[in-house]
């Protein structure tokens, strides 16, 4: 695979069930990053989006929470029925503005 | 914190240690992951740089790997010790060549 065109982190942080502060695994990142995926290399995307799961990016009231580089773009309570949506739009240069991250938000929580 | 102007990802993925791939995070990952963090810390360039830890980024043969975004630069065989020279080197726009892991070999093991 060559180096990625683009790059996308989804975090993988889990906390306690009852901190208050949830976490992304919690809501669900797990099943969102395996749907990254699954999309991507079944529609043999690899040599274009890579994806990985990372430690807790701050954004934790958005969790799932991720990034996409080098855009600098960042999706918050994604779900796996999204993952589509955001892999053309990272193809075509948009942003899926209904799922993101304002940057004021970004690393707040 | 602001968005990130500069964000590092350390892969942490872990591999039997009987495996022959070998894993970034039995070549000591973990403490590189560890003095970024300090070092980030201690001269509060949260605000500029940050810094998470990754899933396996394919690029094993050289870990520990990282990659710097949005530069989408790649260091390998990285040490505590190179921490202070390779944030210095983001905060200037410049690139570590001693570590940089060539393009052809990114995502390649």
């Amino acid at each position: 695979m060559p180096k990625p065109q683009h790059h996308l982190f989804v975090c993988q942080n889990e906390r306690d069930a009852d901190n208050p502060r949830g976490s992304c695994k919690r809501c669900g990142s797990e099943a969102v990053l395996k749907a990254f995926k699954k999309y991507i290399s079944d529609n043999r995307l690899r040599d274009r989006v890579e994806f990985d799961g990372s430690t807790c990016m701050d954004t934790c009231a958005w969790g799932p929470a991720m990034v996409v580089y080098p855009e600098n773009v960042w999706y918050g309570k994604v779900t796996p029925e999204d993952v589509p949506e955001i892999v053309q739009a990272i193809l075509e240069g948009r942003i899926v503005e209904r799922l993101r991250v304002p940057d004021e938000a970004v690393r707040k929580s």
